[in-house]
């Protein structure tokens, strides 16, 4: 079991730190500190404002001051645009291989790479796991688009655009499936599911060739063993730059239908203010659409994020996008899943 | 200028060999020979059954039949499933280095890593270029969403499948183009475009969350330079495998309009027998509303491949395409490209 102390630095926050706080919130692993001198002498919790997630947990600003801890790893815990390793970075990671502590990165640029990092690591005896390699055997598998095994239910986690929740949802709606008895499993494709999970493949890393292939062996090894799979989704198919992951990421998966992840209020690509979202309505009509040129994958429901609205204007925003779609919806981390699982065992009870 | 010796080795024919028809077809370089054992002694042009590709350079048996023709450079003409080097190929490469040949590949897998090749090439003091390999400018640029420059025209070569003949098609169109005295320009996207072009960006081998950036790079460099830029599309939206790299080429180009190309007859996706391709009515469909997501860019035009059919059945499939679909239709490498270009002038003329 690792012991985890988390760098955040200068970004702890829901949006800032995505993949912190969904290590905090799903990990099997213990987080023992969170790493931003900005808020160092905190509570995790406090500073997310989110009082499930971190409780106890304190901010730290160095990794000497994190040592008292006793963490086994430092996890890179907020995504640099562009996956490049800031500058600022390296003393931190260096700090953290000088006092024995593996590394856990999702770069798009590979530590183990890194002569410096590389030495450094050896050197201490300690190992670098760089989650978003792709493992050989996914990393240039063309796409068969081979049918699922008769009897298997795939769902993919759909999204209105990047960080609005899917990857939280998919993992509550299985969190949530396993406590009913269903054979259910989390397929990650993105680094923080990875972290989390153990095993998958982070999508947007792969040869651009090969990312149907690689979507398609991972969820075809796991209906091997699990009955449901609840996939990750990616990005948005209407994102100026993410299209081709989502894509290749939906046609990979070959789900059977599809949940429709949304963040309430958001009104535009997030960083690109020209681009305005679709409405929920197109939305739904635009994934079912591009899922349909392969295999027809109508969505069944809607997961909406709610985290930035109190209690009362969550439920209302609830209502509202029932009203709009018609679906059944529900907020899955603050309300519990079971509106979703219940459309779900309907609409595969139907076929 | 280069003497190419194209390696299509027990492969060369219009669809086994498609680099090497689209280099014999369409490059500025010489080609000297064709190394094929299984057709040596043959002309090229009668090997492929199309009389103006190929007409007076001999297919040979090996590279020590090819030097009296004094080649510069052994380009690798066949793609193999998946791009990786067949070990099959391996000697024939080290026979070329060691004649002081220089290489260029368009592999997925990079020659210059491979230690043997390497070795070989510096000691001969001779160059590898791997085609596909992404300039430092294109490999992590993440897409922006930038609108191209007032009165620059960019047109998508759609397609209904992998190898229908989206490239020659661009090509053609572009050297009409560029006869009519429009400043055009042909933006290659794949190994075989780039070979051709000089530039490029080999799309498929882009990591996934960078293909949207890299290409709308490419257009934009384009952009500051031509009026009409030709983009080479690939793969198709409804294709098993490749329908990220299509989907992000499409959004990276953002065209302002689409032509679609389709070869007559052809029925499935190639080596996808159990999947069949959509009408052209649905395609047009397909590829207007995957650009609609970003950016408007409706099909104002038919490019028919017919190369197996006599012209009288020719002529026919073009007159059915445009029956089907109300736009006008022609094959531009074996009729020539005006209704298209009129059609291009006329849609942006209503502009």
């Amino acid at each position: 079991m690792r012991r985890l102390v988390i760098l955040a630095e200068g970004r702890f926050s829901v949006h800032g730190a995505k993949t912190a706080v969904g290590v905090l919130r799903f990990s099997p692993d213990q987080t023992v500190a969170v790493l931003d001198s900005t808020h160092a002498g905190q509570d995790a919790a406090a500073v997310l404002g989110l009082p499930e997630v971190g409780a106890g947990v304190p901010v730290v600003a160095s990794i000497a001051d994190a040592l008292p801890y006793g963490p086994t790893d430092l996890l890179i815990g907020i995504a640099p645009i562009g996956g490049r390793l800031p500058d600022a970075w390296r003393p931190i990671l260096l700090d953290a291989l000088a006092a024995k502590l593996n590394i856990i990165s999702g770069l798009h640029v590979f530590l183990n790479d890194d002569p410096e990092l590389q030495t450094a690591a050896a050197t201490q005896g300690v190992t670098i796991w760089d989650v978003r390699r792709p493992l050989p055997d996914y990393a240039m598998r063309i796409g068969q688009g081979t049918p699922h095994p008769a009897g298997s239910r795939t769902v993919y986690f759909a999204g209105s655009d990047c960080n609005v929740g899917k990857m939280t949802e998919a993992l509550a709606l299985d969190r949530e499936a396993r406590g009913r008895g269903w054979r259910s499993v989390f397929a990650a494709t993105g680094q923080t599911g990875i972290m989390i999970a153990g095993v998958g493949v982070a999508t947007d890393r792969v040869i651009s060739d090969f990312v149907n292939g690689a979507v398609e062996k991972l969820v075809l090894d796991l209906a091997a063993e699990y009955q449901w799979i609840f996939v990750e989704g990616q990005g948005t198919l209407c994102h100026p730059a993410y299209s081709a992951v989502t894509l290749g990421l939906l046609h990979g998966a070959r789900p059977d239908v599809q949940i429709m992840c949304h963040e309430a209020g958001r009104t535009h690509i997030n960083e690109y203010p020209t681009y305005p979202l679709p409405s929920l309505r197109d939305l739904i009509t635009m994934y079912e659409t591009a899922a349909g040129w392969l295999h027809p994958a109508p969505v069944v429901g809607l997961a909406l994020n709610t985290v930035h609205l109190n209690e009362a204007d969550a439920r209302t925003a609830i209502e509202a996008a029932t009203a709009a779609t018609g679906l059944p919806a529900t907020d899955p981390v603050r309300f519990g899943s079971a509106p979703l699982l219940d459309a779900l065992e309907e609409w595969f009870a139907g076929q």
